[in-house]
């Protein structure tokens, strides 16, 4: 028998994938840029356990058996299988057991899929020995997974081919690029209907005009722009391309015909907070981006966090105690109701914000072989948790 | 000394205007089409009276005296008096009292300066009995208070002349052309910050990318197919367009930097009910439209009126009486909760929407001579209401 376990990172948008060109390859019709979030506070974790003693495939996610039978799994296995090593002919013929977990509150809505399924082929190309890029392979689970198969900034460039071959991720620069980058996630208290982005995106390729033109014409400027920013640490650049590209998807969902509303209020007053901030500051020193859901990232570098942290914790009162409010890398809450009366922003209502997480960049997946990291027994079953 | 009172209607817009490209002359980027609403229940009154005794140029707005030195009414007057008739040669030399109101709340944030300009061009006109179009003229006052100088379905075309001489709005079909057509104005309650739509309108003519597409590619193919949906009365293809350009229009303002947000939670809630109620009915029944506020225009026929009503009634109840939250023509309030539940549809928080106006297609401007219309005494005066 053998048994591999990795933990693969989330990632958050700068310019945003938003549209397939192949609904069953997964392939975009604009490329994407996205950093990738620290492991710390946020990752998925795979593992996954081949024997010859096994009787079927089985699969648990967040200690739950579910069904094997999942098209976008299979397409992964598949692929991966199709790149096995030839040491591991046998290994071909055993069935397998996944089991898989995500650290974070897959309620909160923040994007598990793209952390999962690189997680997943991150773990499946350990087990069978895959060699080269396997970030295509992650594309057939959920598209923006790609983009979690590597560290720091990362481009997904949407390729020519119709097999998809080259729609691949690729590193811009790893986390050690830009350390003072930070990350703010806000957690959005939200019981709006939801849209699923998979179709969401469907039916505004379908019906938006705006997206066609963004696809084509807006997004390849903005993708330059956005990789000369990052290479040059240009942060006032790098801020507004990510606004305005937020901003412009958002406006495409809105053009979608019906309209798909990811935005709430709450969303809508943050965006406002930081442009007040910014103009305050009399330069750009923090940005946002939402993606198929109402919470907010905010992206800003390490000298700003405790001042805006200190701003959001006025603006939006917390329902819960600091402990639960403030998550990941510890922030400072300075002086309280300064700024606020300063920018003149009405507080919202207590809880409009469920949490708040501080991170940082990150660097792609990790295989783990220490048995303790592994989340099944020798046995092959989830450790009863 | 000469008296002249008019009354002129509000209009909504069905193709959006959104944009100049003469800010002083006020020329738009695309044509826009509306929908003038009966004067019965929203609509500007102006009386101008001109004499020889009058000292000074006095400007009346709603009870209280403003200044006459305001560019826009400036704008207007120099142009009516370029064209005034030969006969009204001393009236030029004499200075005039202007007194102006609406018959609605102006805080109700319903577009009030196309009816005012409306108002005020037209009661102008006659003081010095201008022949031929006026639109052009309303049109220097506010841009789409052109289109309030007719009544029924209205086009403004954008035009091509430097000077905006040919920037005007003619008639596509009078009100009678199709007299079932109705509309439900729901006015929400809103604190949100306010964005003024002028400068609104310009930010999004210097950042967006999106406007340009739109404006140059998207609104003159939209155009032709809605003034071929009036003429032939086909309500699902004028109530598609108007819900798509209304989405249209609000995804350039997000897709403007920094962003104008106009629609909130409540908008979204209706414009979320009026696709379900649709879906539920198997053709488009109803269409939404916001302009530059939170408030939403429905457009339907007289024999939804009183279903629609209903459930407006139960999913977003009132927290004042039937006969300030109904306004405007009668409604059948039926059987309450049936299609709610049907729909599952969430009510809303009571007085979520202030009030809810029914009226119908209307007329343009209308003059009277009748002595107890005049909002002037015969001293030139307004009447101490």
């Amino acid at each position: 028998m053998k048994i591999v376990t990795a933990v693969a990172p989330v990632n958050i948008a700068v310019i945003k994938y938003w549209g397939k060109r192949d609904e069953t390859l997964i392939l975009p019709i604009n490329d994407s840029i996205s950093c990738t979030l620290a492991t710390d506070f946020m990752c998925a974790k795979t593992t996954i356990m081949a024997s010859p003693t096994f009787t079927d495939n089985k699969f648990w996610l967040n200690n739950e058996e579910v069904d094997f039978n999942n098209k976008r799994l299979n397409n992964c296995l598949t692929e991966v299988k199709k790149r096995a090593s030839p040491k591991c002919a046998d290994l071909l013929n055993w069935k397998i057991h996944i089991c898989s977990e995500n650290n974070f509150p897959t309620a909160a809505g923040l994007a598990s899929s793209a952390a999962g399924y690189a997680c997943l082929v991150s773990t499946l190309a350990a087990l069978y020995e895959v060699e080269g890029d396997i970030s295509s392979i992650a594309r057939r689970g959920s598209g923006s997974a790609c983009r979690s198969i590597h560290g720091g900034f990362v481009w997904w460039q949407k390729g020519v081919q119709p097999g998809g071959e080259d729609s691949v991720a690729v590193q811009i620069a790893p986390a050690s690029h830009w350390p003072e980058m930070r990350m703010i996630i806000l957690v959005v208290s939200d019981d709006q209907k939801k849209y699923s982005s998979t179709s969401g995106m469907k039916t505004s390729v379908e019906t938006s005009e705006l997206l066609k033109y963004r696809s084509e014409m807006v997004v390849p400027k903005r993708v330059k722009e956005m990789v000369e920013a990052i290479k040059t640490r240009n942060f006032e650049n790098f801020a507004r391309i990510t606004m305005q590209d937020s901003n412009q998807f958002h406006a495409v969902c809105l053009d979608t015909y019906p309209p798909c509303f990811y935005m709430n209020d709450v969303s809508r007053s943050v965006v406002e907070l930081v442009h007040s901030y910014n103009k305050y500051k009399g330069a750009t020193k923090v940005a946002y981006t939402c993606d198929a859901g109402p919470n907010v990232c905010l992206y800003l570098l390490e000298e700003s966090i405790d001042e805006v942290v200190t701003l959001i914790n006025d603006v939006f009162p917390s329902s819960v105690g600091p402990s639960e409010y403030f998550r990941g890398l510890p922030v400072n809450i300075k002086n309280r109701g300064g700024l606020q009366e300063v920018l003149k922003i009405k507080a919202d209502a207590p809880g409009s914000l469920k949490y708040i997480i501080h991170t940082k960049l990150g660097d792609g997946p990790k295989l783990s072989t220490e048995k303790s990291q592994h989340l099944l027994t020798e046995k092959g079953l989830p450790h009863t948790s």
